[in-house]
């Protein structure tokens, strides 16, 4: 590992990122051909909210924090701080403290792969964290790791500036070149969900809207009366 | 796997269902004689609602939700949609879409032994599911699977029409054959808990109510003073 | 495991655990030197609780409840009811029942390193309970275990009359030997973390505040402009 | 639970059964249509045996073994021993003694989904052993279960008098109907088998082999020339 | 957490413990009445090894081995080195390197619970180590810990030289203070577990031999003939 | 996931990667600066290997193995097979058959982040796999993934043509760009170890050869007389 922090890094256009994050994690993670989604093991500190922003990377030691310190300073409004540690940690690396300083400097969230603590104060300051753990347990500020380097998190690499969206369903990344054509494809979806909830309002069923019945046979699916079995 | 889809499956009275699911998931699992319940792994997707419905039972390959788009035209008034895959999955095969269709129909929840999606959604609808993750990540509809077969989840079967409850402890099955003594069993584990609620209330203890204090020489219990260790 | 109930145990004053404990849980953890914290398997039944107490401890054997009856005797006004497992166990050995004994005692609350059930019912009385997993699968009253003896949970020894802490952030063991400089030190840390907080709020750098910045080159942290990598 | 010990459960024959064995647990598990198998959390406490027999099962409480000692009397020549509990536990409720008992009585292996120990012993004495753990800690006799009644591991359902085959690849249950019908297709399997082992040592694809090549365009897949990437 | 070398501790006799640990993790563990063992979670990273000695104790920080090179200058001639981390870790902290620095020293082996690499050449060197994982990931030696104070693993007491056994079984504390008393208890197990093999061997039932049958009609245990379900 | 396969990787010196890869993976690991490794999930089918190669990718959706097919054509003497899926799966996706093809093209092993059958045949052909999980389960080919293109296992970024080490310790990757840098410094690090073998195998301790013992006062490690505690 590199240690080493990254200034200057690109970022996009917020008004672009809140038009994409508007459409939810879900919508934007089908529209972009199902991929960018960091994985069900990140989990909102507090329900309900959502938010977009771009990404400032850190690679942290496990049980440290370190690079967290590090890292505010490369925030600016619109962030989101990103974190994953070398191996997997579930410590309180992220508080109440921290999102102060990060809001402080206009920074909308915080994803920590590893864990969060001051939850009850998060919410009170209505500051959204996602974390793969709740956990009281501090850290220590005593070995290198890096800043606005690219990171993984649930298989999914994540690039300083990269454009981040969270919500209840979890987090995406949406690489920075792919954030208009994420907007274009998420609206379509949309539209085009908005036609099948219209039908299936109306009775309509997915078997026929999406032309499934027709491969059923194909796919060797029989149907047959109940008989008790 | 027989990829066959049932039809005409029984179905148990629902005002008979709406009886034991009043008693909420714990009571009736001790009325059954601690059986039926499909364990801790699933969560629902937001608290506080508490359903019952027959069971219209799907069974998934990973990564894949065409059948319970069959599966919807098999739902009627009353159901539950119980979904399992062949392997363990965590993906969102579940979401609002699918919950309109539902509901449409009468659903009145969802069982996913695997990802649901749209949580937020599904809140403000109302619509309850439980599940054994929460994720964004998409499915396709390519591999077939099979609709009202017999199917475990946390080790329980649960068959075609039996009945299905759900609340905040989680979600059992109750055999269609064993619905009415289970609201008898209910109605008498309810009386007895209510006795018990009185007595504690009044100072009594389980150790005494029970009969559990002169067990426990037997069991070779001894009581001893704090002498600091 | 000797099977014994441990009469008389020691315990602290309330107000001063009333004190230490509105101190919450991540900072008391920092104030103590980072230990005592039981980890982040315990979760709270449900959101928004902060209480503590004297420890009573229980020690029982996987699905099997019996040592929890004995010990509601041992328990009075302030106490926090503190159960593990000889095995790791999900069963749902603590409920409704349970906690309406406990509260007619002036029990504040339960940590269940195990299951509780009537999660909707706990939340309703207010009565808060921590513990690894919400399930409504139920427990016998057959093998003996221990009450008021030495636990551990999560790695943290917990002794009969330990100060127990517990809110959104898990739970935390002070002993009963550390609670006045738990208080000194947590007032000391609240004092700081204030400052911390206020210059935070006025732009400062934890960089800049902790010392951090002229340790990284020390540590090999370098600082390079972005260069699309 | 009911608790049942059910004498007299049917068996088939063992040399049929050992026709099945001889093809393998991966490959029956394909013949039978990928069914059957219990999942990948039940592994070998030695490596390299591979046996089959009928299916004697066992339904424990955690933590407690009573209902083993019960089942040994049902067993005989050609059975193999089925051990689940009613919530996960990884306690060594099997060991040396218990398999001395089983080889008295001819019985050919034990599955057990929890712990067992002696696994030294086991290995010297050749008693093949699967289970979901290996773990030291003891079980009590208190609490009863029941034998020879329908049990589930890993979302398959075991029958009493089932057949079970178990190698270095897990154990699968194929139902006692379905015996010469998992012999006839798993020896057109590996029939099937031996001549793409033939074709792929000759140099074919299974692109090629499978009919896969023509299908690839119609899935969308693309080949691109590597651009560095 | 204090951070203290703690030299000068008490051992117990060698040829003890070696009298001890030829009786085997699960027969004392037994004999001590269920209590101590360390839990299914640490394996051997090679099988067939048994051993035993005079724990010294680590508490190293995540992802930092620096206390296990301060341990190795308090560990002499039948030592065990035992060790856990703040928070859970599967880093590799131990290796060959350190295991001929303990070797040097006459220590017996190693308990890790986190991460041990070099597997192939701890086998090749006859140096048995238990560990949580395998894993080649580093570790640095920055953050302070203790040596020889009291840890925890799986839910036991560790306390500096506290006689330590392994096998493929796992591994086992016993109390200093017990040591004695293990040994007479393991005797006498082992005497019976022979008695209870020959009786098995002659085809006698644990359901006899043990008074199981008689208790259980009492605990509402029925036999049926099976009727096919 | 754009569904591409990419030809014409590049790929390293065969030779060069036997030098490589006889450095073992722990040494490698270290020389790189500790980064690369893909963690402790992925374990050796049968122990005793240790190979090295070029990287061919493969990204398949879970349950589904026709990716892997259209890899084997992409194949070449001396490369690796390195897999994963798009959600995580334990399903045994690669076997025996598998084995044979890519053997018959000279591949060196397989690396599969998800479940690997035929384990007892693999372990007689002396073909090296290392997976995440050891499964019957058998896959489908319907869904498609990519070949060639960057994924990501245990965090790391592995691209086509990295070259790839495998032990009993786990998966390294190392970036082709990378492979003289880890060559030379593997080579060093070797050096390294032998002498502190050497020194250790002398009596030296790693307090005094890595200068440890005289930062232990600036971390706040003291030493202390046991006193029973």
């Amino acid at each position: 590992m590199r240690n080493v922090v990254v200034t200057g890094i690109p970022r996009a256009d917020l008004a672009r990122i809140d038009t994409l994050a508007a459409y939810g994690v879900a919508t934007v993670h089908e529209a972009l051909g199902r991929t960018g989604y960091l994985g069900p093991g990140l989990r909102p500190a507090w329900p309900g909210a959502r938010t977009g922003g771009n990404a400032v990377t850190v690679l942290c030691w496990p049980g440290d924090n370190l690079m967290i310190h590090v890292a505010v300073e490369q925030c600016r409004e619109g962030d989101l701080l990103v974190v994953t540690t070398t191996s997997p940690s579930t410590d309180g690396m992220f508080g109440e403290l921290l999102a102060t300083a990060l809001r402080r400097r206009g920074v909308r969230g915080a994803v920590i792969d590893a864990g969060v603590r001051d939850v009850a104060e998060l919410r009170e300051m209505g500051f959204p964290a996602w974390s793969a753990a709740v956990s009281a347990q501090g850290t220590v500020k005593a070995t290198p790791g890096a800043v606005n380097v690219p990171i993984t998190i649930g298989g999914q690499l994540v690039r300083p500036g990269d454009t981040i969206l969270a919500d209840d369903d979890g987090v995406l990344v949406c690489p920075r070149a792919d954030l208009e054509r994420g907007i274009a494809a998420s609206a379509a979806r949309t539209e085009k969900e908005a036609a099948a909830r219209a039908a299936f309002l109306a009775g309509e069923l997915g078997l026929d809207r999406y032309g499934l019945r027709e491969r059923l046979p194909g796919l060797g699916v029989t149907y047959e009366e109940y008989d008790g079995g």
